[in-house]
């Protein structure tokens, strides 16, 4: 996949493939792109302990700089932590030697996420201008990952400078860019790169006392979804909606530094649905998180955040479980065990494994046809088909509760990764509970162009998406997540069979009071 | 206060005070109300272990029964705990005689909120239909906090039935009341005391993994506090308006039988304030509580849960204010240790107590016009006012965080409630940190008449707010809360000087996007 912007000159390095000059801009799209022999690391926790070590780091470009035709420094930066890289002078680079590598990294656009391979080491003086000067990294590979645009609309740096700085460096007749609070906020998703956003974000999370969970705004201009489900208001003049879901906001703080963001608040929706899994409002649980290698690291998340859920629940709640189930009978969701299953024959319980089941679409509709299901194969499946699913998967597999993954692309949002072994199928998964889906995640695409592509194929004017589009032209990291209804899981988890239970104060298409 | 509705027949026992029978009607207002010698008790922790304590336990009447003239039984239930009350037959209450206490006993309306004061004994047989089996309450003293109305649109227990116990009882030839999923969502307050509720939403507090967090809804019928600062959208052909607090919707979960209730969730206003200080959606932290005694309780919670968030912070988040101190410096806000005093002359930090600072209103007022400022005794403290009040506290009690408490009732909203020694007062307080005012909180009005008199008293339609009013017919326990914007606590703890620095995209008159 990746491909140097040089010929090969010499032979490469005996541990290179042959089509790999080690460097090059490299489209991360739904497939595993994997640097064999160097392992993740976070900027942060690079350490004298860890030199020599071969480590593989997702980082932004912050700054390069090139020192003659052969060595470029390259400064990395992941949250507020970064690393200085050196490229070139002699330490790799492949096929293309060090100029061909030196020049790629000192062409990169600032702000672009590039993946570095290389090896820890300790520099002869303390690195200046970075956060870890204890040790560098002497760069082996370096691919380009999500290329920024060339003229950003402001600089992390200049967004960062302390109004105190810009007025000493006035005073010495030297003019430093000031970043006003407006400018800041229109191209927000950069402004929240700075060290101080990172870190008042972060100290907003400890006092809502929820790990990395942060709220988005309801109030969006435009329709976050478009369409027809959406409340509209006037807002001081201008036409403005509720948010149907924190979709963009939560891509848009990805966009902005934040490895990973978890929202708890109300999503809106005006459809007009009177059934028994539906409100107008509900309290969306929300994930968003940047990808490593395979959109699987958002199926893990969910994987053991609900298995954890799930066994707190039924260690902590019995008493409340009893109580409901008095009025409401319902088999409880318990943790499986192995040599239950015989014990299990009159099912007064149903169970979930303690490592979440996926199954492909693909095999799910297998498994419906051959109980003799009308389905399509490329289509959606019904609410009866997922029923039957679930009891199908119940009888194979001895669990209610599983991962259907790789859906088709058609019955998927414009935005969700295709496969890269197949468009036709996407980076994709919904979850189940007792034959009802709870949860919904994907991987995101992260390319514009692609973006626009697919909202032009589904007949979405990529005008009235374009500021959607544009979040992801400052660099954009791969990323995934999921969003889950919080009523919905109750109602599931407990077997309510009807949403209205599950919530305190329940909005449907006739119902705003009390 | 307390009133029989006997005449006194004989000697009151030597404990009593001459004008209290002993049992009666009432009013708790905003002041103490004690019962000396009983120590408050929670249903779901009585047992065989505090057998012959003397306990005062306040709950509603779930059920009472009259066993001749002189004994009553009656039902206490406390979220979803219930215990059985022997009402006279020897056991005591007052001047009245047994026969008075029976009778008012027997009297009681369903969901009335009752005060027990009573010693906690072992009944001969297991008590039966209650929770707390093995223990009953001798009862001594007998007050009636808050009368339901008698005509209850829906019984507790008829809410509490399930459907096979309807359906089974049909068959055998019995009618017995079931309560349809709208009428339940109609009268909420009341459907939400049952068993499986109580448990539903604690189980989704669970989910949401904030201790006793819950989520009320942000449409709304009418306008939540009135006035032009409401955002107005079409629900459905309905007028809806968005939520500007959760004020009603928390008090209403009160009423529902929580006994704390915590909220973590948008908050919209339409002002069109241009300050540092305001957005027109912000993230709420609103907390409501039942008061037992004094709504210093409040205070309490907001002194506990601000000191152990400010101590985290400093503990926790040090990298993070430090990285903020390089862009935007300030003075950090530390424990307050006695022995810095000296130290600290310079101020290179501000502090709070371990123990958070009460001042009275007045007693501000009378700091504040000694050193010069012209400010109204009764009226309401302007901006610059505060921040004089703030620094001339700090320097003559060495702390940046205080509370200021009962406010004039004129500058507070209708619903608060008045102080009982001089009703020009109320039960209510502001938080102040670097001069600005960062939380708000009251005991509330829970007496539907004098809810309806201090709303006319302001010039407030009545008829507008009768659903507000009638939430408190059913049984309401005395109850209080405050309410503090995330954006803001942020702001001020780390001295940022401008809210939207607070927020991660931020919406004030102006701005929309991103």
């Amino acid at each position: 996949m990746p491909t140097g912007d040089d010929d090969n000159h010499g032979d490469p390095p005996p541990e290179e493939e042959e089509d790999d000059a080690g460097y090059g801009d490299v489209a991360v799209g739904g497939g595993l792109f994997s640097v064999p022999g160097y392992e993740w690391a976070d900027v942060a926790a690079l350490g004298r302990d860890v030199a020599g070590r071969a480590v593989r780091v997702r980082g932004a470009a912050h700054a390069v700089r090139a020192v003659g035709r052969r060595v470029a420094f390259l400064v990395l930066r992941q949250g507020s932590s970064t690393v200085q890289c050196v490229v070139g002078g002699g330490g790799g680079g492949g096929g293309g030697g060090d100029a061909g590598v030196a020049r790629f990294a000192a062409g990169l656009s600032r702000e672009s996420v590039v993946d570095v391979a290389g090896v820890v080491s300790l520099p002869r003086e303390p690195a200046r201008g970075t956060t870890q000067q204890e040790v560098e990294i002497q760069v082996k590979k370096l691919y380009c990952i999500s290329k920024a645009t060339p003229n950003l609309p402001i600089s992390v740096d200049d967004a960062a400078r302390s109004e105190e700085d810009v007025a000493k460096a006035k005073a010495a007749g030297e003019q430093l860019v000031h970043v006003g609070q407006d400018k800041r906020l229109d191209f927000r998703v950069i402004d929240l790169r700075t060290p101080a956003n990172q870190a008042i974000f972060r100290v907003q999370c400890e006092i809502e006392n929820v790990s990395l969970a942060s709220t988005r705004p309801k109030l969006i201009g435009g329709s976050s979804e478009g369409g027809a489900a959406v409340f509209k208001l006037d807002y001081n003049g201008q036409p403005a909606c509720l948010a149907q879901s924190p979709q963009l906001h939560k891509q848009m703080a990805i966009c902005g530094g934040f490895e990973r963001v978890f929202e708890v608040g109300p999503v809106f929706r005006a459809e007009d649905s009177n059934t028994h899994r539906h409100l107008c409002e509900f309290v969306g649980l929300d994930m968003e998180m940047a990808i490593k290698d395979h959109y699987f690291e958002v199926c893990d998340v969910v994987d053991r955040l609900f298995v954890a859920m799930f066994d707190h629940l039924n260690k902590n709640c019995a008493k409340e479980l009893e109580a409901m189930n008095r009025q409401y009978p319902f088999k409880p969701l318990s943790l499986h065990y192995q040599h239950f299953k015989f014990v299990q024959t009159n099912r007064l319980f149903i169970s979930y494994l303690p490592k979440t089941l996926h199954i492909e679409y693909d095999e799910g509709i297998r498994m419906l046809k051959e109980a003799g299901v009308h389905v399509e194969a490329m289509g959606d499946l019904n609410t009866e088909a997922k029923k039957k699913l679930g009891e199908l998967v119940q009888a194979k597999y001895d669990t209610d509760f599983y991962m259907l993954c790789r859906y088709p692309s058609a019955v998927r949002p414009f935005y969700t990764m295709p496969c890269s072994d197949d468009p036709r199928y996407s980076n994709s998964f919904d979850v189940f509970v007792r034959g009802e889906e709870i949860i919904s995640g994907a991987q995101r695409v992260h390319v514009p162009e692609v973006l626009s592509r697919q909202a032009e194929a589904r007949g979405i004017d990529v005008g009235s998406i374009a500021a959607y589009v544009d979040a992801f032209r400052y660099g954009a990291p791969p990323h995934g997540g999921f969003g889950v209804g919080l009523e919905r899981v109750v109602m599931l988890f407990c077997g309510l069979g009807n949403i209205r239970k599950a919530s305190l104060f329940p909005r449907d298409p006739r119902r705003l009071n009390p």
